[in-house]
């Protein structure tokens, strides 16, 4: 504990990959970063969230300071499973350090992140030199989930919820996500573009190849549908955003014969939008689309998966400057604004305050040997420590 | 054995479908068949044929008769398998008579056509009521298969080589297969299309839907191919064939995740062709094909299936002739002459003799509860006895 007291990352990063903390395992993790936090003088909240048909999550918030504004740093403890751990150079749940970097599963995502702002964070609560001249500019907090990497249902959308239901306000937010693309500091996203899944079945009617003007195949009609569907970009990008893209994920049949002509076609698709549309607008969209190509002739159906996650865009100005230059500071780099990638929390989180997200370098993450260097744990909670300076420059009472 | 020697062609129906001959078992049906000729003083022969991974079956061939020119009847003992027993509404495998049907698996498909060709064989053979003035105008025989429903490796075909490798010549043939439509007589097949099956595979490179430009869907390429394959017809038919036909049987990727873009996607496909192609010159033409719509964009290969069939014509003239006036006859029907359809045996036979099929009302075959009225197999009898009449009247020594 003592490492730990002195609010050392890399200690702390340690300690949390031993907690085998594997969606929705809790692991020891939350239990760890509790008695942390706790010693430093955090309210701390265990939050467990259960819904039907899906594992109970244990969650965490804990804030330092009772007024505001209150600088949230947003984050996940549960990893995705190691695999065979024969195949790792260093055992998964060790925290291994050989040449320099840090080895074991969620190193990069994101205990890394979390371990790195936790630090800054302990170190702002005065356990390791805030000054702490006076009263305290506003607050600090930690938004802590189980449930990222699994179904995200009892996890960050709904711990939010039962914040707001408690009238606990956060003011920005920076999720620890591993954003660096090469080098710690290259890349912050300051947005992520939506995601809507849907399925398409395309009805026909089955017979035999022999006589085809007694069945109707639906392929043909799968094939001009989807010819429909991507004829035309959804949109060209805006200045933030690449274009909007639907990819088509699966087409099948799932007919084993060569003398049958089947009854029914499906195939399923992904859609990443950017701030022009809404799963709404976009649903209305895919719909003309398919109708249009459809005509008379093909008989379809279109279901839209009721998880959707839309966009989120935190556009430049004082907070994201702020964020930026602690980054360079820290780094040396000058980060691009990005709005690539897939989803993250930062999509439920961007309902209730502007949302940035900077962590490591993520090449790593999800793969045998998940490893990050020490000394970028070490900036970037410099980085953390960057940001709640200059946040509480620019925006404490 | 009193009711079969008087040549009654609904007892020996009733007979065969007691034997439980589904392919590739025997059944007992072609040891009753045996047993039935060699008696009525053909000579039989039992030849089981085999090849590795697949069954061994039982095929039989009978003549009657040593000089030419040979008539022969050809068909099959097999069934296809009765599904749930109890779905019937007498048993599959009991040969009931009910309100004038005989019910059982094969009374149509076919061994209602090998009850009634073997009947208008022993009547030929003298064994009742041909009355053999002088010598024999020629030979009738039987090419009878245990290996027509399933993968039709170990019969008719390799039969057929059997028979040549003895100098067993075959001058002309009759397929017993049930070729009428609503009416015994409506129809008699003259040709058949043949078929030809391949495999399409589209190359791409997987990843992840958020990283579209690190990845390469195939289903794009697929969607395209598969276009340009059907955008054209293959031909327009000929005076006796519909238009050669492709359709695409199945399209698969098999992914199911909605954010990863996969790496493949494959799509089968059959071919029903007329005498304009041949398997040789249709391969070519889909090669030309899938090339021109992938031009440098998409990977594909194409594989076709080994086993496909020609198509096979008896163009209309004598032979054909006195088929047509056998079935007014014995029917009242003016048979139409049709090439419709799936494929049968008689793509291997047409390599060896001229060869028409004609045989009962097909609807209810491989269906529970198949039937075909006694009255219709005791006229098929006399179709199969009038086309020997005519056939040694116009082609007998
Ligand atoms: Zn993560
Ligand atoms: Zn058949």
């Amino acid at each position: 504990m003592a490492d730990v007291v002195r609010a050392d990352p890399v200690e702390i990063l340690r300690a949390l990959i031993r907690c085998p903390s594997i969606t929705p395992e809790e692991g020891g993790a939350l239990a760890f970063l509790e008695s942390l936090l706790r010693a430093a003088g955090f309210t701390v909240h265990r939050v467990k969230l259960t819904s039907p048909n899906t594992p109970d999550v244990e969650n965490l918030y804990a804030r330092f300071g009772d007024k505001g504004p209150n600088l949230c740093f947003a984050g996940h403890t549960d990893v995705v499973p190691p695999g065979d751990p024969e195949h790792w150079r260093f055992p998964p749940f060790e925290g291994a350090i050989h040449d320099g970097l840090i080895y074991g599963r969620g190193a990069v995502d994101m205990k890394g992140g979390v371990a790195a702002f936790i630090a800054a964070g302990l170190d702002f609560a005065g356990a390791n030199g805030w000054s702490g001249d006076g009263a305290l500019p506003g607050s600090i907090s930690f938004l802590i989930t189980g449930d990222e990497e699994g179904p995200a249902i009892n996890g960050t959308e709904k711990l939010l919820r039962w914040l707001a239901d408690r009238d606990e306000r956060i003011d920005h937010c920076v999720l620890g996500e591993p954003s660096s693309r090469a080098a710690l500091g290259d890349m912050v996203k300051i947005g992520r573009r939506g995601s809507l899944s849907g399925s398409l079945t395309v009805h026909g009617k089955q017979g035999h190849v022999g006589y085809p003007h007694l069945a109707e195949n639906p392929i043909p009609g799968m094939v001009k549908l989807l010819a429909g569907l991507q004829a035309e970009p959804l949109d060209r990008g805006t200045e933030h955003f690449q274009a909007s893209n639907l990819e088509v994920v699966s087409v099948d049949v799932g007919n084993p014969a060569f003398n049958v002509i089947p009854a029914e076609a499906r195939a399923r698709f992904n859609i990443r939008f950017n701030e022009l549309w809404t799963p709404a607008t976009l649903t209305a969209e895919i719909e003309r689309r398919l109708k249009a190509a459809a005509g008379n002739e093909v008989r379809f159906s279109l279901a839209i998966e009721p998880r959707n996650s839309d966009s989120f865009l935190t556009a430049p100005g004082e907070f994201v400057d702020l964020v930026v230059d602690a980054i360079a500071t820290a780094t040396g780099q000058k980060p691009e604004l990005s709005t690539t990638g897939g989803t993250s929390d930062a999509r439920f989180i961007k309902d209730y305050c502007p949302v940035v997200e900077f962590g490591l370098v993520g090449t790593t993450m999800h793969q045998v040997d998940e490893a990050t260097p020490v000394d970028e744990v070490e900036r970037l909670t410099d980085v953390y420590a960057g940001i709640i300076a200059r946040y509480f420059a620019a925006f404490g009472r």
